[in-house]
């Protein structure tokens, strides 16, 4: 994991939970990147993501803050959400713009981009700016046909290893729940512009195509972006491989677009 | 139309059919954009394209060639691809790299860039860096949904509008056939990177996600671009709307990363 050199790394609070603020190297541009890390609901911090969000902020010169979010089994759905909706209640509550927002994350952290954005949404709290999500979770019923089809290509997950971290997010609940499944039950009506990075080599890979198709039925600008051959967040692997590197610019140049 | 200042046009030939060609104003990187205009493959020329063409040539630096290509009823189904193959063709045999050029276009001309990739790689062809396209049309069976749901919304075409053009196109032929609809038939394995760009606001909707389907089922990197709520080839508004600016900045991206 290669960390861009010059981004300054600082600690606060956020709605009550700690957060990792990631400031650009020098003449940061307005807004704010509220960003969600991976992990399956159970694992990871803002530094296991640092990459991804250190990427970001340099490639864009925009602030991020990356919230460290409470995790299953002690603490299972919808604990993250809600901090999630804390934090960003907590930065409109601060004084910042909603339109100068946009949320972020991978994996788990693209679910709670998403889900966050859907909660926001009906407690009549304005949209951000956008969202962006890398190999997002989207669907805890896993019926897109990539769940099968791409077992053995994907060197992470198969439809079984789903089962424990699942049962530990869920703790019995339902997974028949927008919320938790938004690709396969949100309605996306008002939603921001959304980016949607994923690998071909991923079973997730139709957690992202099933959201764009929402998307587009609910009229939102969606951007699905599907790279070849590259497995669950390839994007960690920038500074090392060319598709990582190319689909964070790509990312960066949509915040960009969409804070402008 | 606004056809961006700087740009310098001169005329030549390829493969035996006249072409415009669109020179950066300066410091041309190397590469170059072989563009297929649009108009149903009845009407226009590369100047009734002039404006996406040379968007793509002041934003990339990039020289594009716009062929001028035979047009129904004269010429049916398959001169267009044909002219579009020979004059990949000719660039090829200059001595230009397959790998240093990228076939863009609209509408119909999207279905050319698409088409003739097909024909370019059934002929053993090397593959082009890249395609892009603009509100392609890419199935002549018009089996999308959106080609009834989008009915109202799209200003400028219904099922019905699209009988009288495809009768002068296909001249009788069958239109299940992968070269006149590869949305629908076409298997694009071996393809290279493509970019889909489409607005909600139109029929032709479908034509791009139903290939994007195709492409991500073959292992092809694709980015399926949707802005909500615009029509047909809203970037020919460059200038006046900032979805179209935007949406051009993210092809011209595109192109630069593919031929980097």
């Amino acid at each position: 994991m290669k960390v861009p050199m010059g981004v300054r790394i600082t600690q606060t609070t956020l709605g009550n939970r700690p957060c990792v603020v990631v400031d650009p190297a020098q003449d940061a541009h307005p807004g704010i990147i509220l960003y969600f890390h991976g992990g399956s609901y159970i694992l990871g911090s803002p530094y296991t993501a640092m990459s991804l969000t250190a990427n970001l902020v340099s490639r864009t010169n925009i602030q991020s803050v990356s919230l460290d979010y409470r995790l299953a089994p002690e603490h299972p759905f919808p604990a993250a959400l809600e901090d999630a909706l804390a934090a960003y209640r907590g930065l409109l509550d601060d004084g910042v713009e909603a339109t100068s927002i946009v949320f972020a994350g991978d994996s788990a952290g693209g679910g709670i981009a998403v889900s966050t954005c859907l909660m926001a949404r009906d407690a009549d709290l304005p949209m951000p700016a956008a969202v962006v999500t890398f190999s997002a979770g989207l669907d805890k019923t896993h019926s897109g046909a990539s769940m099968d089809s791409k077992i053995g290509l994907d060197p992470f997950f198969t439809r079984e290893s789903f089962t424990y971290t699942d049962a530990m997010y869920l703790a019995g609940q339902d997974p028949n729940h927008e919320l938790v499944s938004p690709a396969r039950f949100a309605d996306l009506t008002g939603f921001p512009p959304l980016l949607l990075q994923v690998g071909t080599n991923e079973v997730l890979l139709d957690d992202s195509t099933q959201l764009a198709d929402r998307a587009r039925e609910a009229g939102v600008d969606v951007i699905l972006d599907v790279t070849a051959d590259v497995p669950h967040v390839f994007q960690a692997f920038a500074g090392i491989l060319d598709e990582a590197d190319q689909a964070l610019d790509r990312a960066a140049l949509f915040i960009t677009q969409r804070l402008r």
